[in-house]
């Protein structure tokens, strides 16, 4: 049984509460501290905490809680943190862990330095689908991936400190970029080192200083590239989607607006149907179970076994870091308009990775192009000449 | 913390250990039973039981066993369920309750007598997809439902027991029937009775004496059609999809093989893929979380919640009962060739409910029989006069 | 060059126009008849057709009008087509043929005994999709066809006479279930011959005599089984789909509502969206080309190219005669709540057709009952015995 | 009737040859050019051409064509055109116009000059799903285009000539990406002017010269976006998508893998399924009609029956040069890996187009960031300050 303080009592926090608490779960909340009374009373009634306060380090600090979860803005991310190190508490953090690279990398030195047990939120690299499609790639079903592509668009966040860049610390980039990155990472393989970016980004739409659609390119150290489509003015719901392609295979996933649940109604009994859903008539698409769906369960089950365990989880603050530094890269991009290097302090994967070669061998003098079926059923091979280069097409009974 | 018997230890006793001891779950299996000692003994170890025999009365009786799950063939589950009340122990039965509505009935008389918690594993009404669903039909959201079919067909059963027709009581309308009867009785309402059933059901395939392939129609008091569309001779992989019409709305759930994750693979690194999946190269497509989209995790927190706060489970013997009344009277069909009657001897929901009035009033001359925008975006109304049942159209602004 | 001569210019009559002249056809609409002089000349102007008429014979009598095609109610095509007859034109007929088995019978004599083309116009087996999923059949992908089913259901008719039951002569069994029953005739062999029907039919939603929801059963000799779903109240736009079950394949073809493209829109710029849409907001999953997803094209096609060769259609008014021949059964099935036989007077098909055995040899001793890939990549065989019939399973390396 | 003489008589020449003789048509193909005679001969044969030529001029001034459609290796188009120039035929060419941009002008200069009908045959914006798409656009149902993607990927071409970096003129970006601007230029409008192009490109796994995969973003006048994925190492069939994001909607085209038609096969009776589809086993995914859904038919249509009414077709030659413009800039900033401009000479759209303002009213003071419903059915804005800039939430009943 884990005991969680939980910082914030917000959206994120009650999908958090939802999924701790979920199915049969050992696990509870015993503190809660939100920066108002009233939402840290309400939230302690709907979860059954014991303990509720305004007062952030006295939640940190409880006897009772074996872990601090922080599902704060931004900008209060390191400060939560820094309490959590002074009070040598175990620390898991919403995503991003910062609102750049530096703060990142401070968190990241003093969890190390107070060697408490750090785990980042990224709560889509937990998705059942994902974590299938992943054991896939291991198993090599897919070859060597050549791309992978996470796309996040909706109508915009919920609460207004997103939308203040102060707060928030950039727009859409931060908010859904962060969760393509670590996606495109993990099918990629997380030790492979991203070694530069192209973003463009733009406010297309909305009253605000940050961006609100950005796209971007991620070249890997082995050749892969990794791509995010990610934006604030999507109509229709959430767009959430993941694209791979393998030499030996292709992965398409499709996370939220298709998964298998169809629904039409002239709209009596209107109500709730999913996150950003935008309409509750016409054609619906819900999500069945969204806690599982979007990853939550899987993750705080990685999370709390590997505490137990006492090995650290599938995802670190380190991975945190390396996210914010690729998104460091990108903001850089969207403004210099040349792909930007991603600076990274400390680097833990694999080194001097390169691209393999593509030159598969047909007979003593060829290389092989492609092979096919042609529509009279025959079987043709493109061939290259390794002598002249000269491509060439032979007919095979 | 709930400590489970477990009778059975093959395909769906893992799969049940699976959900119970799934995610961060309080619960445990403490005693398994097997016919043979080394599956017994097998299944121990990998779940972790501290007592495992080979006499099913022993882990029935035993002390840190609060309720006993049955996961055993057919024709054992009567055998079982009667040790269990004799044992005074609460019990909870996979699919179907029994062999037909005769051994249904004693096994729900003895439970009731014995006056012990019981609970029906019908898990395809626990899928995410299906609660959600279910909501919003309670929301009004399809107004009344006409009519609600389900589907499960895929290329036969694992293991031999199920082909053999006297352990498992029939061929595919029991083992796939008695899901798809329940399943449409939860979409119409469980609390309006079936009353008679047409059923076409042949063995189109296999050498078998049980049918494999069948279809149903269920006639419910309040004019609501349920069908069931079942077979073990199903190409593809398992097909597990749910279709309901209301008078307002549209449901439409896919619960397997197409759920929002394709994947495509030449056949490098081929493996397990899903519950019979034919294939491992192609087009694929893999569920996420098989357990979670087939309802177990939800099924067993409303069974183990049900448990604790002393009240019943959403399923009982008494709807395994009602399954099992349908199914006999879908067997007697698929012979007579006739609607045969549903013989419940005894109903526990309304009674003497009658079909809903189809006029809708128009004007004080004419009830209203459709309304639409032509091509030419005009408003068009075609109409019944109430005293002639002529029907007109009229166009309107 | 075909030049036609329209009877009826209604929602059939123009689709059937927009196909004729569509594209880059040769063919052209000569003349046009409808009974009204106000939609006559309308659609003589819009189709640019030199003659137009209110008199019936006037049109079908054209000097220049080379084949007759019937776009009436349902009550009129018999009085058209023995007036073709009368005047030795070629003529095809839209769906259904005749109000029943009797006016169907009357019309094929009729165009036999004057020997004229005859073609039937049931678009739906024409459509890209079918023509494509009969030629695989054709090649063997299916195997042996066990089952298939076509579903049409909409929110109901456009034009008013469709509602009265004496000039439609039925529902939505004869106006969709026309098209489903020829469809899935095709899916499974149009020699082989219908036996019997089983039918549902009630009117569950519309104040209207007949039927406005149907599901039946059809068997052939050979022991497949035909199904269709039809309704005039289903919500959600136009479902029109076909599933197949073959001993090697299946088969599952969406015309209308999901075929590739879907847009969401918050409403401006609304306006026609597809046939029977019943929404201009939110998620709309419109058809590309109408016209060719419906088969109108293809169908044409086969008309003429049938008629310049000097050979019968793919569809004659014999097809039609056996439509109906059907659906009467159907609806004498709804009534008497029994298995129905089809009454053919002629049959044309094969005749004494049986089931085929469905034996496969294992080894000596045993049939194969089914093979399959364990969990643990093992491959276990499930076997019946020749002389005793046991069960068994047997694990192979 | 269009008299047409073929250019080519390979895997494209033979597609228009289907589509122009396909249906009813009056149109013909009375001449063919072929560089080698069998193939000359072959294609007369199986298209019933009177006359077939190895000499190409002779084809193009043959009396009895009244257009030359060029389907020839990209080397060769400029060759072909100055020759229909010179005996002044009409003239439609095969996607890309030219190798690049210089080719393509000389081109365009040439036709113009000339003054002969031109014709790009671009069939992608010519599907009937892209049609119906645009129309929606042109009636505002997706308010201002915001970005466009177009995706087209697949195994790798059929001829050898594609692979040769000499013949072809480029890679995937030149044999794909033609498409993919021209499809995104449609949607964003065609008469606003692309500016500047990102692009990565890479030879990730053919032992070739040029690009195999490449992905690129295009920025127009007025702030929209358009994109291109291409490759020729996409595994699992022909991936053609377009998605649309709008201030007002949504469009997501799927033309080729998923368009509501699935078959599943053991691989009896095996045969060609599609272009580029990889297997013919297990889940396949087949179009109904290809011809008519890669815009084949409606293209050809436009073509023809502009030249008979002596306007130009919807695509002209100058389309064909832009499209080159933009993938010269793509290829430049494949290398410099800066955003490179657009350098057209000749722009024949609009100007000096601005972006529009992304500020909306809310009331005095404030403008509007979001309007939603929250969980708990309440209306919630969030509001940026007209003076301050600070952003706050407010909920309303």
């Amino acid at each position: 049984m884990i005991r969680i303080a939980m910082l914030g009592s917000g959206f994120i926090g009650r999908f958090y509460a939802d999924a701790l608490h979920g199915y049969r779960s050992k696990d509870r909340i015993t503190s809660v501290y939100s920066r108002r009374e009233e939402t840290a009373k309400k939230f302690a009634q709907d979860y059954n905490c014991k303990h509720w306060t305004t007062d952030m380090e006295e939640s940190i600090a409880h006897p009772y809680a074996d872990v601090v979860c922080i599902a704060l803005p931004n900008n209060l991310h390191e400060a939560a943190v820094m309490l959590c190190c002074k009070h040598k508490k175990a620390v898991i953090t919403t995503k991003p862990l910062g609102r750049n690279a530096g703060e990142a990398w401070r968190m990241l030195e003093a969890v190390e330095k107070a060697d408490v047990f750090n785990g980042y939120l990224e709560d889509l690299v937990y998705t059942p689908k994902f974590l299938k499609a992943q054991e896939s790639i291991k198993n090599g079903a897919m070859g060597r991936i050549l791309w992978a592509k996470s796309r996040e668009t909706h109508p915009g966040p919920h609460s207004d400190w997103f939308w203040d860049l102060e707060q928030a610390g950039g727009g859409c980039i931060l908010d859904l970029g962060c969760h393509c990155v670590e996606i495109t990472r993990s099918y990629i393989g997380k030790d492979i080192k991203p070694i530069e970016v192209m973003c463009w980004a733009d406010t297309q739409v909305k009253p605000i200083e940050a961006e609100d659609h950005a796209i971007a390119l991620v070249k890997f150290e082995n050749g892969s590239i990794g791509q995010f489509e990610v934006s604030w003015t999507f109509r229709g719901g959430l767009d959430l989607r993941d694209e791979v392609m393998g030499t030996e295979g292709t992965i398409w996933v499709n996370s939220f607006l298709r998964t298998g649940f169809e629904m039409f109604t002239t709209g009596k009994g209107a109500d709730y149907v999913a996150e950003k859903a935008e309409s509750n008539t016409g054609w619906l698409f819900p999500v069945g179970d969204e806690l599982n769906e979007l990853g939550y369960n899987h993750m705080f089950m990685d999370m709390f076994n590997s505490m137990e365990e006492g090995k650290p989880p599938k995802e670190t603050f380190y991975d945190g870091y390396v996210v914010n530094c690729v998104l460091d890269a990108a903001y850089l991009s969207a403004k210099t308009k040349h792909w930007e290097p991603v600076k990274l302090d400390v680097w833990r994967g694999k080194t001097s990775v390169t691209k393999e070669s593509n030159l598969i061998e047909y007979d003593t003098d060829n290389y092989l192009v492609k092979e096919e079926i042609t529509h009279y059923g025959a079987k043709k091979v493109i061939l290259k000449s390794k002598k002249t280069g000269k491509i060439t097409e032979r007919v095979i009974e």
